[in-house]
Protein backbone atom coordinates (compact mmCIF):
# COMPACT_ATOMS: atom_id res chain seq x y z
CA UNK A 1 0.00 0.00 0.00
CA UNK A 2 1.33 3.33 -1.08
CA UNK A 3 1.40 6.66 1.06
CA UNK A 4 -1.74 8.28 -1.07
CA UNK A 5 -4.00 4.91 -0.31
CA UNK A 6 -3.03 4.71 2.53
CA UNK A 7 -3.83 8.36 3.35
CA UNK A 8 -7.40 7.30 1.89
CA UNK A 9 -8.06 5.11 4.30
CA UNK A 10 -6.76 7.04 7.08
CA UNK A 11 -9.36 10.23 6.28
CA UNK A 12 -12.15 7.74 6.03
CA UNK A 13 -11.09 5.81 9.42
CA UNK A 14 -10.88 8.79 11.45
CA UNK A 15 -14.15 10.15 10.63
CA UNK A 16 -15.77 11.66 13.37
CA UNK A 17 -19.29 13.67 13.69
CA UNK A 18 -18.29 17.24 14.68
CA UNK A 19 -20.80 19.45 16.29
CA UNK A 20 -18.66 22.72 17.08
CA UNK A 21 -17.83 24.76 14.50
CA UNK A 22 -15.38 27.70 14.50
CA UNK A 23 -17.39 31.15 13.08
CA UNK A 24 -16.29 30.74 9.78
CA UNK A 25 -17.91 30.56 6.92
CA UNK A 26 -16.54 28.44 3.74
CA UNK A 27 -15.50 29.59 0.65
CA UNK A 28 -18.22 29.45 -1.82
CA UNK A 29 -15.50 27.84 -3.99
CA UNK A 30 -14.68 25.30 -2.13
CA UNK A 31 -18.41 24.26 -1.37
CA UNK A 32 -18.59 24.20 -5.22
CA UNK A 33 -15.92 21.95 -5.67
CA UNK A 34 -17.29 19.41 -2.85
CA UNK A 35 -20.48 18.96 -4.65
CA UNK A 36 -18.97 18.59 -8.11
CA UNK A 37 -16.96 15.65 -6.99
CA UNK A 38 -19.94 14.35 -5.07
CA UNK A 39 -21.74 14.01 -7.73
CA UNK A 40 -19.26 11.36 -9.71
CA UNK A 41 -21.12 9.16 -7.43
CA UNK A 42 -22.79 6.17 -9.14
CA UNK A 43 -26.42 6.90 -9.12
CA UNK A 44 -29.36 4.49 -10.34
CA UNK A 45 -29.24 4.16 -14.79
CA UNK A 46 -28.08 7.92 -14.38
CA UNK A 47 -31.05 9.14 -13.26
CA UNK A 48 -29.80 11.30 -10.43
CA UNK A 49 -32.64 11.71 -8.49
CA UNK A 50 -31.43 13.90 -5.73
CA UNK A 51 -31.28 18.07 -5.30
CA UNK A 52 -28.70 19.47 -2.56
CA UNK A 53 -30.64 22.54 -1.31
CA UNK A 54 -27.26 24.66 0.34
CA UNK A 55 -28.69 26.67 3.18
CA UNK A 56 -26.27 29.59 4.14
CA UNK A 57 -29.05 32.08 4.99
CA UNK A 58 -28.89 32.71 8.96
CA UNK A 59 -32.18 32.91 10.02
CA UNK A 60 -33.35 29.66 7.78
CA UNK A 61 -30.60 27.71 9.45
CA UNK A 62 -31.60 28.69 13.15
CA UNK A 63 -35.12 27.84 11.77
CA UNK A 64 -33.62 24.49 10.81
CA UNK A 65 -32.03 24.16 13.31
CA UNK A 66 -34.84 24.54 15.75
CA UNK A 67 -37.17 22.49 13.52
CA UNK A 68 -34.71 19.62 13.78
CA UNK A 69 -34.76 19.62 17.67
CA UNK A 70 -33.08 22.10 19.04
CA UNK A 71 -29.80 21.23 17.27
CA UNK A 72 -27.67 24.24 17.78
CA UNK A 73 -25.09 23.14 14.77
CA UNK A 74 -27.44 23.53 12.27
CA UNK A 75 -26.96 27.39 13.28
CA UNK A 76 -23.48 27.34 13.93
CA UNK A 77 -21.91 25.32 10.87
CA UNK A 78 -21.10 27.30 8.01
CA UNK A 79 -23.39 25.67 5.53
CA UNK A 80 -26.27 23.33 6.34
CA UNK A 81 -26.64 20.59 3.39
CA UNK A 82 -30.24 19.42 2.61
CA UNK A 83 -30.39 16.08 0.59
CA UNK A 84 -33.72 15.40 -0.77
CA UNK A 85 -35.09 12.55 -3.01
CA UNK A 86 -36.13 14.46 -5.57
CA UNK A 87 -38.77 12.36 -8.67
CA UNK A 88 -40.32 15.89 -9.34
CA UNK A 89 -37.22 16.81 -11.59
CA UNK A 90 -38.20 13.49 -13.72
CA UNK A 91 -42.20 14.39 -13.79
CA UNK A 92 -41.64 17.59 -14.87
CA UNK A 93 -39.39 15.96 -18.17
CA UNK A 94 -41.68 13.58 -18.82
CA UNK A 95 -44.85 15.85 -18.94
CA UNK A 96 -42.54 18.38 -21.06
CA UNK A 97 -42.03 14.60 -23.38
CA UNK A 98 -45.31 13.92 -23.03
CA UNK A 99 -44.54 10.47 -21.32
CA UNK A 100 -46.93 9.05 -18.26
CA UNK A 101 -45.21 8.24 -15.96
CA UNK A 102 -47.60 8.48 -12.64
CA UNK A 103 -47.53 4.60 -11.85
CA UNK A 104 -43.95 4.67 -11.81
CA UNK A 105 -43.56 7.99 -9.78
CA UNK A 106 -45.71 6.54 -7.20
CA UNK A 107 -43.93 3.14 -6.39
CA UNK A 108 -41.94 1.90 -3.86
CA UNK A 109 -39.08 1.21 -5.67
CA UNK A 110 -38.74 4.86 -6.98
CA UNK A 111 -38.89 6.01 -3.74
CA UNK A 112 -36.13 3.72 -2.92
CA UNK A 113 -34.57 4.83 -5.92
CA UNK A 114 -34.49 8.17 -4.93
CA UNK A 115 -33.63 7.78 -1.01
CA UNK A 116 -30.82 5.89 -2.56
CA UNK A 117 -29.38 8.32 -4.88
CA UNK A 118 -29.83 11.33 -2.03
CA UNK A 119 -27.71 9.22 0.24
CA UNK A 120 -25.16 7.99 -2.15
CA UNK A 121 -24.19 11.59 -3.21
CA UNK A 122 -24.28 12.69 0.46
CA UNK A 123 -21.86 10.36 1.52
CA UNK A 124 -19.63 11.70 -1.37
CA UNK A 125 -19.94 14.79 0.03
CA UNK A 126 -18.86 14.09 3.05
CA UNK A 127 -15.71 12.70 1.84
CA UNK A 128 -15.32 15.83 -0.16
CA UNK A 129 -15.48 18.22 2.62
CA UNK A 130 -13.18 16.11 4.83
CA UNK A 131 -10.35 15.52 2.48
CA UNK A 132 -10.49 19.25 2.64
CA UNK A 133 -10.11 19.65 6.17
CA UNK A 134 -14.15 20.03 7.05
CA UNK A 135 -15.66 18.67 9.85
CA UNK A 136 -19.46 17.34 9.37
CA UNK A 137 -22.47 16.02 10.84
CA UNK A 138 -25.64 14.42 9.96
CA UNK A 139 -29.08 16.11 10.67
CA UNK A 140 -30.97 13.10 10.39
CA UNK A 141 -33.57 15.44 12.80
CA UNK A 142 -35.06 17.40 10.41
CA UNK A 143 -37.22 14.41 9.92
CA UNK A 144 -38.98 15.53 13.16
CA UNK A 145 -40.65 18.13 11.06
CA UNK A 146 -40.08 17.11 7.73
CA UNK A 147 -43.56 19.32 6.73
CA UNK A 148 -42.10 22.56 7.86
CA UNK A 149 -38.83 22.06 7.20
CA UNK A 150 -39.95 21.26 2.99
CA UNK A 151 -42.03 24.15 3.86
CA UNK A 152 -39.68 26.67 4.44
CA UNK A 153 -37.05 25.24 1.48
CA UNK A 154 -40.35 25.46 -1.13
CA UNK A 155 -39.37 21.43 -2.13
CA UNK A 156 -41.95 20.61 -4.18
CA UNK A 157 -44.03 17.64 -4.73
CA UNK A 158 -42.20 14.69 -5.24
CA UNK A 159 -39.31 15.81 -3.45
CA UNK A 160 -38.62 14.97 0.31
CA UNK A 161 -35.58 16.23 2.71
CA UNK A 162 -33.57 12.66 3.43
CA UNK A 163 -31.45 14.67 6.12
CA UNK A 164 -29.28 17.37 6.81
CA UNK A 165 -25.60 17.88 6.81
CA UNK A 166 -23.87 20.71 8.75
CA UNK A 167 -20.23 21.44 7.49
CA UNK A 168 -17.76 23.90 8.55
CA UNK A 169 -14.30 24.35 10.37
CA UNK A 170 -14.19 21.88 13.26
CA UNK A 171 -13.70 24.13 16.40
CA UNK A 172 -10.32 22.06 17.01
CA UNK A 173 -10.74 22.13 21.04
CA UNK A 174 -14.48 20.20 20.86
CA UNK A 175 -13.19 17.28 18.42
CA UNK A 176 -14.38 14.12 19.82
CA UNK A 177 -12.75 10.65 19.89
CA UNK A 178 -13.60 8.25 17.32
CA UNK A 179 -16.32 5.97 18.25
CA UNK A 180 -15.76 2.41 18.17
CA UNK A 181 -18.03 0.02 15.68
CA UNK A 182 -19.48 -2.86 16.01
CA UNK A 183 -16.56 -5.56 15.57
CA UNK A 184 -16.48 -7.30 11.44
CA UNK A 185 -17.74 -10.25 12.87
CA UNK A 186 -21.39 -8.47 13.68
CA UNK A 187 -22.06 -6.91 10.46
CA UNK A 188 -19.70 -8.71 7.76
CA UNK A 189 -20.54 -11.81 7.14
CA UNK A 190 -19.38 -14.54 4.51
CA UNK A 191 -21.93 -16.38 1.78
CA UNK A 192 -24.93 -16.04 4.10
CA UNK A 193 -26.50 -14.60 7.04
CA UNK A 194 -25.07 -16.47 10.03
CA UNK A 195 -26.99 -18.38 13.17
CA UNK A 196 -27.46 -15.44 15.71
CA UNK A 197 -25.81 -17.41 18.11
CA UNK A 198 -22.37 -16.88 16.07
CA UNK A 199 -22.94 -12.88 15.99
CA UNK A 200 -23.71 -12.87 19.95
CA UNK A 201 -20.24 -12.93 21.40
CA UNK A 202 -19.01 -10.28 18.69
CA UNK A 203 -21.98 -8.13 20.36
CA UNK A 204 -21.18 -8.88 23.58
CA UNK A 205 -17.56 -7.64 22.68
CA UNK A 206 -18.85 -4.41 21.51
CA UNK A 207 -20.85 -3.76 24.71
CA UNK A 208 -17.67 -4.13 26.63
CA UNK A 209 -15.68 -2.02 24.28
CA UNK A 210 -18.65 1.04 23.78
CA UNK A 211 -19.08 0.49 28.11
CA UNK A 212 -15.02 1.45 28.00
CA UNK A 213 -15.64 4.14 25.49
CA UNK A 214 -18.80 5.83 27.42
CA UNK A 215 -17.05 5.81 30.57
CA UNK A 216 -14.07 7.45 29.52
CA UNK A 217 -14.74 9.74 26.87
CA UNK A 218 -14.46 13.50 27.42
CA UNK A 219 -17.63 14.72 27.02
CA UNK A 220 -21.52 12.99 28.11
CA UNK A 221 -20.05 10.23 30.27
CA UNK A 222 -22.46 7.52 30.90
CA UNK A 223 -22.23 4.14 32.19
CA UNK A 224 -23.89 1.82 29.63
CA UNK A 225 -23.39 -0.72 27.15
CA UNK A 226 -24.34 -0.24 23.30
CA UNK A 227 -27.22 -2.65 23.59
CA UNK A 228 -28.77 -1.01 26.91
CA UNK A 229 -27.96 2.47 24.58
CA UNK A 230 -29.64 1.52 21.39
CA UNK A 231 -32.61 -0.22 22.13
CA UNK A 232 -33.35 2.58 25.20
CA UNK A 233 -32.89 4.86 21.98
CA UNK A 234 -35.09 3.07 19.99
CA UNK A 235 -37.77 1.86 21.67
CA UNK A 236 -39.87 4.82 22.23
CA UNK A 237 -41.95 5.39 18.47
CA UNK A 238 -40.66 8.43 17.19
CA UNK A 239 -41.62 9.99 13.35
CA UNK A 240 -44.47 8.15 13.51
CA UNK A 241 -45.88 10.65 10.96
CA UNK A 242 -43.45 9.49 8.03
CA UNK A 243 -45.71 7.64 6.23
CA UNK A 244 -48.06 10.13 5.78
CA UNK A 245 -45.86 12.81 5.12
CA UNK A 246 -44.41 10.87 2.60
CA UNK A 247 -48.12 10.63 1.17
CA UNK A 248 -48.80 13.62 1.15
CA UNK A 249 -44.58 14.73 -0.14
CA UNK A 250 -45.75 12.35 -3.60
CA UNK A 251 -44.42 9.49 -2.27
CA UNK A 252 -47.09 7.16 -1.72
CA UNK A 253 -44.97 4.19 -1.61
CA UNK A 254 -47.32 2.07 -3.86
CA UNK B 1 -5.08 22.58 -2.44
CA UNK B 2 -1.83 20.24 -1.29
CA UNK B 3 -1.67 17.16 -3.19
CA UNK B 4 -3.30 15.10 -0.77
CA UNK B 5 -6.38 16.82 -1.12
CA UNK B 6 -6.51 16.78 -4.60
CA UNK B 7 -5.58 13.46 -4.86
CA UNK B 8 -8.99 12.78 -2.94
CA UNK B 9 -10.82 15.02 -4.96
CA UNK B 10 -9.33 13.70 -8.21
CA UNK B 11 -10.21 9.99 -6.98
CA UNK B 12 -13.99 10.98 -6.33
CA UNK B 13 -14.64 12.41 -9.53
CA UNK B 14 -12.53 9.83 -11.55
CA UNK B 15 -15.21 7.01 -10.63
CA UNK B 16 -16.37 5.17 -13.26
CA UNK B 17 -18.60 1.49 -13.12
CA UNK B 18 -16.70 -1.32 -13.99
CA UNK B 19 -18.43 -4.20 -15.50
CA UNK B 20 -15.43 -5.94 -16.94
CA UNK B 21 -13.01 -7.56 -14.43
CA UNK B 22 -9.82 -9.56 -14.46
CA UNK B 23 -10.17 -13.12 -13.42
CA UNK B 24 -8.00 -12.56 -10.22
CA UNK B 25 -9.38 -12.44 -6.57
CA UNK B 26 -9.08 -9.70 -4.16
CA UNK B 27 -7.18 -11.01 -1.06
CA UNK B 28 -9.04 -11.66 1.57
CA UNK B 29 -6.82 -8.79 3.90
CA UNK B 30 -8.11 -6.18 1.83
CA UNK B 31 -11.75 -6.91 1.52
CA UNK B 32 -11.32 -6.54 5.20
CA UNK B 33 -9.55 -3.52 5.63
CA UNK B 34 -11.78 -2.21 2.81
CA UNK B 35 -14.98 -3.06 5.16
CA UNK B 36 -13.13 -1.93 8.35
CA UNK B 37 -12.63 1.74 7.25
CA UNK B 38 -15.83 2.38 5.52
CA UNK B 39 -17.86 1.28 8.81
CA UNK B 40 -15.86 4.54 10.00
CA UNK B 41 -19.05 6.06 8.41
CA UNK B 42 -21.66 8.35 10.26
CA UNK B 43 -24.94 5.87 11.05
CA UNK B 44 -28.08 7.69 13.06
CA UNK B 45 -27.84 7.27 16.34
CA UNK B 46 -24.82 4.63 16.32
CA UNK B 47 -27.08 1.88 15.46
CA UNK B 48 -25.21 0.17 12.78
CA UNK B 49 -28.69 -1.03 11.07
CA UNK B 50 -27.21 -2.59 8.14
CA UNK B 51 -25.32 -6.40 7.67
CA UNK B 52 -23.08 -6.99 4.12
CA UNK B 53 -22.80 -10.62 2.67
CA UNK B 54 -19.54 -11.15 1.12
CA UNK B 55 -20.69 -13.55 -1.64
CA UNK B 56 -17.40 -15.32 -2.83
CA UNK B 57 -18.88 -18.63 -3.62
CA UNK B 58 -18.83 -18.95 -7.41
CA UNK B 59 -22.17 -20.83 -7.88
CA UNK B 60 -24.29 -18.58 -5.68
CA UNK B 61 -22.42 -15.65 -7.31
CA UNK B 62 -24.18 -17.00 -10.78
CA UNK B 63 -27.03 -17.38 -9.35
CA UNK B 64 -27.32 -13.72 -8.17
CA UNK B 65 -26.23 -12.79 -11.71
CA UNK B 66 -29.01 -14.42 -12.89
CA UNK B 67 -31.31 -13.28 -10.30
CA UNK B 68 -30.27 -9.66 -11.20
CA UNK B 69 -31.13 -10.06 -15.21
CA UNK B 70 -28.28 -11.74 -16.61
CA UNK B 71 -26.02 -9.42 -15.52
CA UNK B 72 -22.75 -10.79 -16.14
CA UNK B 73 -20.15 -8.74 -14.22
CA UNK B 74 -22.04 -10.32 -10.61
CA UNK B 75 -20.57 -13.87 -11.71
CA UNK B 76 -16.77 -12.45 -12.85
CA UNK B 77 -16.30 -9.78 -10.11
CA UNK B 78 -13.98 -10.99 -7.19
CA UNK B 79 -16.57 -10.70 -4.06
CA UNK B 80 -20.22 -9.36 -4.44
CA UNK B 81 -21.22 -7.37 -1.58
CA UNK B 82 -24.56 -7.18 -0.38
CA UNK B 83 -25.86 -4.51 1.27
CA UNK B 84 -28.56 -4.87 3.23
CA UNK B 85 -30.89 -3.32 5.89
CA UNK B 86 -30.53 -4.87 8.94
CA UNK B 87 -33.88 -3.80 11.92
CA UNK B 88 -33.11 -8.22 12.65
CA UNK B 89 -30.33 -7.60 15.01
CA UNK B 90 -31.93 -4.43 16.90
CA UNK B 91 -34.75 -6.82 16.90
CA UNK B 92 -32.18 -9.55 18.46
CA UNK B 93 -31.31 -7.47 21.17
CA UNK B 94 -34.15 -6.09 22.13
CA UNK B 95 -36.15 -9.52 22.65
CA UNK B 96 -32.77 -10.52 24.66
CA UNK B 97 -33.07 -7.10 26.83
CA UNK B 98 -37.10 -7.93 27.27
CA UNK B 99 -37.95 -4.35 25.34
CA UNK B 100 -40.95 -3.93 23.42
CA UNK B 101 -40.08 -2.70 19.78
CA UNK B 102 -42.26 -3.77 17.36
CA UNK B 103 -44.11 -0.66 16.60
CA UNK B 104 -40.83 0.77 16.23
CA UNK B 105 -39.93 -1.72 13.86
CA UNK B 106 -42.73 -1.51 11.79
CA UNK B 107 -42.09 1.74 11.26
CA UNK B 108 -41.32 3.44 8.01
CA UNK B 109 -38.90 5.66 9.86
CA UNK B 110 -37.05 2.80 10.96
CA UNK B 111 -36.73 1.65 7.26
CA UNK B 112 -35.56 4.63 5.99
CA UNK B 113 -33.09 4.87 8.89
CA UNK B 114 -31.62 1.16 7.71
CA UNK B 115 -31.74 1.99 4.14
CA UNK B 116 -29.62 4.96 4.75
CA UNK B 117 -27.31 3.08 6.92
CA UNK B 118 -26.55 -0.01 4.55
CA UNK B 119 -25.95 3.02 1.84
CA UNK B 120 -23.77 4.79 4.05
CA UNK B 121 -21.67 2.44 4.47
CA UNK B 122 -21.73 1.10 0.68
CA UNK B 123 -20.68 4.02 -0.54
CA UNK B 124 -17.67 4.51 2.46
CA UNK B 125 -17.05 0.95 0.73
CA UNK B 126 -16.99 1.80 -2.65
CA UNK B 127 -14.31 4.98 -2.36
CA UNK B 128 -12.15 2.70 0.04
CA UNK B 129 -11.67 -0.39 -2.42
CA UNK B 130 -11.34 2.66 -5.90
CA UNK B 131 -8.64 4.41 -3.32
CA UNK B 132 -6.90 0.92 -3.51
CA UNK B 133 -6.94 0.24 -7.25
CA UNK B 134 -9.97 -1.90 -7.37
CA UNK B 135 -13.20 -1.17 -9.53
CA UNK B 136 -16.79 -1.71 -8.45
CA UNK B 137 -20.07 -1.04 -9.98
CA UNK B 138 -23.39 -1.22 -7.45
CA UNK B 139 -26.17 -3.65 -8.68
CA UNK B 140 -29.57 -2.63 -7.85
CA UNK B 141 -30.61 -5.41 -10.32
CA UNK B 142 -31.19 -7.85 -7.54
CA UNK B 143 -33.78 -6.41 -6.27
CA UNK B 144 -35.49 -7.72 -9.58
CA UNK B 145 -36.05 -10.68 -7.45
CA UNK B 146 -35.88 -9.72 -3.82
CA UNK B 147 -37.06 -12.99 -2.51
CA UNK B 148 -34.87 -15.34 -4.35
CA UNK B 149 -31.89 -13.30 -3.13
CA UNK B 150 -33.37 -13.29 0.34
CA UNK B 151 -33.63 -16.84 0.21
CA UNK B 152 -30.28 -17.65 -1.35
CA UNK B 153 -28.32 -15.05 1.33
CA UNK B 154 -30.17 -16.56 4.06
CA UNK B 155 -31.84 -13.20 5.23
CA UNK B 156 -33.93 -13.41 8.43
CA UNK B 157 -37.26 -11.75 8.82
CA UNK B 158 -36.07 -7.42 9.12
CA UNK B 159 -33.45 -7.61 6.68
CA UNK B 160 -33.73 -7.47 2.91
CA UNK B 161 -30.88 -6.64 -0.09
CA UNK B 162 -30.75 -2.90 -0.85
CA UNK B 163 -28.55 -3.87 -3.41
CA UNK B 164 -25.21 -5.25 -4.02
CA UNK B 165 -21.95 -3.95 -5.59
CA UNK B 166 -19.43 -5.88 -7.72
CA UNK B 167 -15.40 -4.87 -7.04
CA UNK B 168 -12.61 -6.77 -8.69
CA UNK B 169 -9.58 -6.35 -10.92
CA UNK B 170 -10.59 -3.59 -13.62
CA UNK B 171 -10.04 -5.16 -17.01
CA UNK B 172 -7.23 -1.98 -17.97
CA UNK B 173 -9.33 -2.33 -21.59
CA UNK B 174 -12.39 -1.88 -21.09
CA UNK B 175 -12.62 1.27 -18.65
CA UNK B 176 -15.19 3.36 -19.77
CA UNK B 177 -15.60 7.15 -20.13
CA UNK B 178 -16.18 8.90 -17.36
CA UNK B 179 -20.27 9.92 -17.59
CA UNK B 180 -20.81 13.38 -17.24
CA UNK B 181 -23.23 14.74 -15.01
CA UNK B 182 -26.12 17.39 -14.49
CA UNK B 183 -24.92 20.71 -13.95
CA UNK B 184 -24.77 21.97 -10.73
CA UNK B 185 -27.61 24.65 -11.95
CA UNK B 186 -29.89 21.65 -12.11
CA UNK B 187 -29.19 19.76 -8.55
CA UNK B 188 -28.10 22.45 -6.22
CA UNK B 189 -29.55 25.15 -5.10
CA UNK B 190 -29.28 27.98 -2.36
CA UNK B 191 -31.24 28.30 0.08
CA UNK B 192 -34.29 27.08 -1.54
CA UNK B 193 -35.66 24.93 -4.39
CA UNK B 194 -36.04 27.30 -7.51
CA UNK B 195 -39.22 27.48 -10.27
CA UNK B 196 -38.05 24.82 -12.88
CA UNK B 197 -38.14 27.52 -15.12
CA UNK B 198 -34.62 28.50 -13.61
CA UNK B 199 -33.61 24.76 -14.23
CA UNK B 200 -34.97 23.62 -17.27
CA UNK B 201 -31.63 25.41 -19.29
CA UNK B 202 -29.48 23.21 -17.29
CA UNK B 203 -31.01 20.16 -17.95
CA UNK B 204 -31.23 21.41 -21.92
CA UNK B 205 -27.55 21.97 -21.82
CA UNK B 206 -27.09 18.79 -20.15
CA UNK B 207 -29.19 16.51 -22.85
CA UNK B 208 -26.67 18.11 -25.32
CA UNK B 209 -23.62 16.61 -23.63
CA UNK B 210 -25.15 13.57 -22.95
CA UNK B 211 -25.97 13.26 -26.52
CA UNK B 212 -22.47 13.92 -27.81
CA UNK B 213 -21.32 11.47 -24.95
CA UNK B 214 -24.14 8.44 -26.25
CA UNK B 215 -22.51 9.18 -29.86
CA UNK B 216 -18.92 9.44 -29.28
CA UNK B 217 -17.89 7.41 -26.39
CA UNK B 218 -16.81 3.82 -27.49
CA UNK B 219 -19.33 1.29 -26.16
CA UNK B 220 -23.05 0.90 -26.88
CA UNK B 221 -23.20 4.42 -28.74
CA UNK B 222 -26.50 6.04 -29.68
CA UNK B 223 -28.53 9.25 -30.59
CA UNK B 224 -30.22 10.23 -27.98
CA UNK B 225 -30.62 13.15 -25.00
CA UNK B 226 -30.76 12.48 -21.51
CA UNK B 227 -34.37 13.18 -20.69
CA UNK B 228 -35.14 11.21 -23.89
CA UNK B 229 -32.79 8.40 -22.11
CA UNK B 230 -33.82 8.77 -18.54
CA UNK B 231 -38.15 8.76 -19.38
CA UNK B 232 -37.52 6.26 -21.52
CA UNK B 233 -35.65 3.43 -18.70
CA UNK B 234 -38.31 4.84 -16.42
CA UNK B 235 -41.53 5.20 -17.98
CA UNK B 236 -41.84 0.75 -17.80
CA UNK B 237 -43.30 0.16 -13.93
CA UNK B 238 -40.63 -2.10 -12.71
CA UNK B 239 -40.06 -3.94 -9.38
CA UNK B 240 -44.03 -3.18 -8.44
CA UNK B 241 -43.61 -6.02 -5.96
CA UNK B 242 -40.94 -4.05 -3.99
CA UNK B 243 -43.99 -3.12 -1.45
CA UNK B 244 -45.51 -6.68 -0.67
CA UNK B 245 -41.99 -7.98 -0.53
CA UNK B 246 -40.73 -5.67 1.62
CA UNK B 247 -44.37 -6.56 4.10
CA UNK B 248 -43.04 -9.96 3.75
CA UNK B 249 -39.62 -9.30 4.90
CA UNK B 250 -40.59 -7.19 8.12
CA UNK B 251 -41.08 -3.88 6.51
CA UNK B 252 -44.45 -2.73 6.46
CA UNK B 253 -43.77 0.86 6.17
CA UNK B 254 -46.45 1.89 9.21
Amino acid sequence: MNKVQSDFLSLLENHRSIRHFLDKKIPDFDIRRIITAAQSVSTSSNGQAFSIINVTDQEMKKKLANYAGSQKQVEDCSNFLVFCADLFRLEQISQRLNVEMKKVLDSTEMFLIATIDATLVAQNTVVAAESLGYGIVYTGGIRNNPEKVSELLNLPYRTFPVFGICIGYPDPNRIPEKKPRLPLGAVFYQNEYPNFDEVYPYINKYDETMKEYYRNRSESKREDTWSKTITDKRKIPRRMNMKSFLEEQGYPLK
